[in-house]
């Protein structure tokens, strides 16, 4: 078994029959249990089984159970456009998910800084930054030029033409000008909550072993 | 007969012989002449024919005789990084050569915002800007937002890895979030600092005709 | 805030509510609005509220309030196919909301090379020019051949097979033979008619200062 | 044995002693041969044996003997700048010497349309065209709307930055608006000239069979 | 106008009362027409005003007139398997449009290559071949080694995973080791077909001028 | 300024005589600096003002001082091939010169997966793990498998072919399997090391705030 | 005809009616037959005419008939994720069709490597492995590292962002650490059931000739 | 250890003292050792210490010591063109050391089929068949549609232009319509051979368990 949170089902290519099983089997195991990329019907299943899970149809999360640990410091999940939202709510839901407390600034692209730097400070408290942006990226830059901290970036498909369905602001983000910028694949909003996540939980399990 | 400027010839790929013969040719029909990505051995050649010719080793300018006019505004030229150099110097070269007034602010990579920012006024009193990038390409979105005037952005083959020799910035450049921003060729200084010239003489011509 | 024209929505990727909500906040700040993108639906939601507002099927701009500034030279909008006449509206449109005056030559693909030459005048007199065309996007070299003024590319999404969805004459408009050509993103009218104006801008405020 | 003109040595990547031994195979047998792609080397090799061999530098063509037969009507190779020779001259060199009669057209890039449509009767009377353009290729679209003879297309690998050694004028010969044009593949200017010839041959062979 | 054959209509993203404007058009000045890509829907039209428009289904030909001339030789079309019909048909018919007699040969690809060199005899007696193929269009550089007469390769759009909707084919055929095959855009088949009829129209011109 | 650690130059693309005047400036400042991808030349001439500092031929760091702080956890540095080493030692360079105390573990791809296993212990202990893969770079998948901390993965040049300088294990390690594991550029050692350094002091900070 | 398995139909782009006539047509001739990437519409109208035809949905197989011989040896057939299922039970139903005896280990993603270690024996008791991996494709060089053995790669469309549609997985088993590791094309399970087959058939031809 | 034959080194990227000691510590573990894309100084080296050692400079094979087992069946090695030589020297080089009998059909490009066919025979006999393919890759479909035995397809990176540095015959390979066709990478000579072998290995273990 994978170490790591295996109570995570992938949502996306399964049949709702698939979801609603494999979801029964780590309710079983692990008294809790997320889906990722879950479609409504996949929502409407489950709830049958387990009517406490929550489905959120941003972030297309279904979840159910709480996180047992809850940790100190703050994840910041920035994004450029409202159509990066549903990506971005998949960072934070994650995130939170798996015990973080999230705080979110949106639409905060750099073709307005401003806007953006209105935030420095809150941009200078959090502990991890996760920013998620389609276009050319380069909310990723500036925000790690901003930071001392982690940031990871997520791209997203957001975007068109030369856009290629993510493929500009994942190269752009490959090759940043600001160190300490990492990045995950196009739409991995669940892949950087999940990082970001694990920061937290180093943090945490170091200062108290 | 190409309507611009045509006592302009593209070094690269000619022989020191026929870029000699050429420049030749460009003075005697136009009293003056410029070679791009000139050589140090064209500039020898055009020299002994031509002892006024200056060559700037850092643009690979090769240039003789001033040019008629002397448009009023400024155009800015920027760049992220001190590799940019050759690139950026090619488009402010271009430019002036051609009768702008160029005013250059270099290392102003969006990694550290703060310095792009201490020139909030001299961007904005900028009648047209050329932004020249490598890496991620960046600074052209964040310079596009920050002004109400044409932006002109040059790629350059500066970075390594998934920048594939500027394809990266390239790309960037053209799904920038910032509206007013066109884009040339990698590394392409020429066609920025030619198309700055043609909006001034535009703009000179339009006020006086 | 972004210096430019604040008052655009970007249609596309947005819910019916989401603009209609966007664009009754851009008419209380500005008294006027754009959405570029926008379907039908939008468009019937948002003249609820605006009757005036007018909805441009083939351009897809939906528009309320006109230019406090009328420029005084002429924008020229060029195409290559029928096809390309949604993008080659898109930038007409934006230009003309932005104050210019646009004249338009659809359907003078560079096959026909004198269909386009029969129109020289016209292409002489314009300050600036935008050229929309898929296929292998040869007419913007052509075009910027003829003038002396800033030519504005974009490629369109128009062909099939080795055209790949517009990269084809992206990349062939961005390596064009003629100096004096930008290039904007894949079928993104919008951004060269909004360009354009701001050119056609910054020769009337530099003129009566 | 391959139907065609087997006396053809493919001169890139084969060593001088190889070369020097294939021709003399193929002198023996066809009497005539021609190595494409050869190099100082291979020349001074070859004319050891064969003093009658000719070596053309430009062109890297290496040839010995005359056609058997002269085909009556024109071939005629346009290129758009002066660093499209050698490719143009390929072309050339290859069509004479399987029997052409070949004109020339050069540095008629589209960016001074003028210089081209200065040769409109040359292009008329020509059997077949071939067009050899680095760059954006567009040279190819223009031609071939101004004939209704077959026009075989070579993109060169001349360009710099979004030209990808000539993958831009590959795809937008591929794509060009102009029907009748065909493409190799990018420098093969030995291919454009073969199949030029074979045309010519065809009508040789099918006026007096 | 282009010189060529101006009764031709590229049905694809046409409405359908544009091509039956157009084809009323073409039909009063040239007493002919045809549509490329043309769909059920147009056909109806088409053949409301003009009943003796005729329709195929298979290769989405909607033509409507004989062709003045009949080229006495044969063009010969092949394909590679059934998928590639539509294309196939395409070449064919608007060959035979253009008055030249078409052969076919289809389903011969080279994984059974004995099928195909059952007809040799054939493939030597064509004056112009059209070799249609998706997969990895190896058919083209297997014919064009048989024949000593021009081979037009049209790529297909037939395959799946690495073939990259026919780009896998494309750059096969553009590098292919047989000389004298030269290409046109994935799914071409009119260029291919018009093309061959070009050849056979100078063909039958040069014969008797 | 940035916020990070300004007192580090990137070498590649800077002259000797840069390089050695910036180093001057930031000891002036920090009393320590970095150079990566430093060569021979340029060592040597920072070694004339500096004899103390430090240059590592395998990893190409040049450095000055020491890091005021030593972090208390471990960072494990793992690479596949021997031909990965310099990217891997620039990451473990970096680290260790900002205050980590860093374990390698060297030569362990996937196709010997024992050799790897044999460190599980290893594995689970460290805080952060830097993966460092050429080739398919699968070994960052089956890290981060094995242990529930951060993974930072470096793809490298390393490979040949279908391996296309680094795309391909950077493409891989997007589209990982395995939660947890974040990429930076192509033979970016030094943003790996980086980031696995920022981390630890998050750690230190949070924890001892 | 094909020195193969003739009777095989790749039922993808053709008709109902056409598969149900080739059906036809192999049965006469062979005795059976199988139609991969056969759809519901396809079965149903060939079990009209042999009600002994099978259909297996998930690997969209249509099979009539048994295999002639029965291989000694087994066929392991291994996939990564669920999401794989369509495509190794395409291989594996292939291979069995073909005569082989296959034994199936699925959802054994490298993430998890102790899943998959727990089959060491069985994996080096195959005589031929199939490896059907979507993602990063990781999952073939451990496999390949773990026996001596012919190991087929089969990469899948499984997957998203910089997955692109498989070309991630098959770049990256091209380029896979492990020796022994062939490749077919995305998606292609009967290509790699097929070539699993054909080595068996060696097997059991050389040692009873 | 990775089970397979241990005893290669890949010469590549390596010091000459790397491969030195390596080959060194391999002699003693295995009494027999091979280096890849070895060195003329990597060969003098080791040989210094092994005058057994045989050095072949097409291939670049480095080898010393006898294989303890010879293989019964043939492996047929073909290959396209001479420039193929030193990829197929490579595979057949290893297969041989791994014990098999190798036969060799050079210069067999399918532009000449009938030089190919000459072979029915050979090519029928072999066990395991290894296709050599520059430029556009054929050659793989064909001999798979000749054949019934596993056909290991080789790209090479001989070619230019459209052919992408091997990608062309890689992606053609791939996709090829002949079934029994595996890939490996881009001049991966090595790959081949010692899948080649280790099928021929399987059938001796499988006949005389
Ligand atoms: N949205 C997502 N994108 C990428 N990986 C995911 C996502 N959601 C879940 N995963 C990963 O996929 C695993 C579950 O995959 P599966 O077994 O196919 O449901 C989880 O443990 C995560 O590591
Ligand atoms: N660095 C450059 N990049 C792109 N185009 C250039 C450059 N320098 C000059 N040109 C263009 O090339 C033309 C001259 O090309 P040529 O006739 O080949 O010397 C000039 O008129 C410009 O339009
Ligand atoms: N420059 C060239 N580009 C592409 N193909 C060529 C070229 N020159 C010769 N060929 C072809 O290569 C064949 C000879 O190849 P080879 O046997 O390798 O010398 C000739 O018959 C031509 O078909
Ligand atoms: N799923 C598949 N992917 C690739 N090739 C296939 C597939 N199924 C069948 N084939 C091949 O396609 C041939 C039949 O093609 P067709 O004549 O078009 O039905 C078979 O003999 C196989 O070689
Ligand atoms: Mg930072
Ligand atoms: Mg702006
Ligand atoms: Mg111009
Ligand atoms: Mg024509
Ligand atoms: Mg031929
Ligand atoms: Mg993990
Ligand atoms: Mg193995
Ligand atoms: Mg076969």
């Amino acid at each position: 078994e994978r170490t790591g949170y295996p109570e995570v089902i992938f949502g996306h290519g399964k049949t709702v029959s698939q979801v609603r099983e494999i979801f029964h089997r780590l309710m079983e195991v692990h008294g809790r249990a997320m889906v990722t990329r879950a479609t409504e019907e996949m929502a409407v299943a489950v709830q049958a089984d387990f009517p406490d899970a929550v489905y959120d149809s941003v972030s297309r999360l279904l979840t159910c159970g709480e996180s047992a640990r809850r940790f100190p410091g703050k994840v910041l999940v920035l994004c450029a456009g409202t159509s990066d939202l549903p990506v971005a709510e998949e960072a934070a839901g994650t995130a939170e998910w798996m015990g973080c407390q999230v705080e979110r600034i949106y639409d905060v692209g750099v073709a307005g800084i401003d806007r953006l730097l209105a935030y420095r400070d809150k941009l200078r408290e959090a502990q991890v930054l996760i920013v998620v942006a389609g276009m050319e990226g380069a909310l990723a830059s500036v925000v790690g030029g901003l930071v001392r901290r982690p940031v990871i970036a997520v791209p997203t498909s957001v975007g068109y033409g030369a856009h290629f369905q993510g493929l500009t602001p994942l190269l752009s983000m490959m090759t940043s000008c600001a160190a300490g910028v990492t990045v995950v694949n196009i739409d991995n909003g669940f892949g950087a909550g999940y990082s970001a996540a694990i920061i937290q939980q180093l943090v945490m399990e170091a200062c108290s072993p």
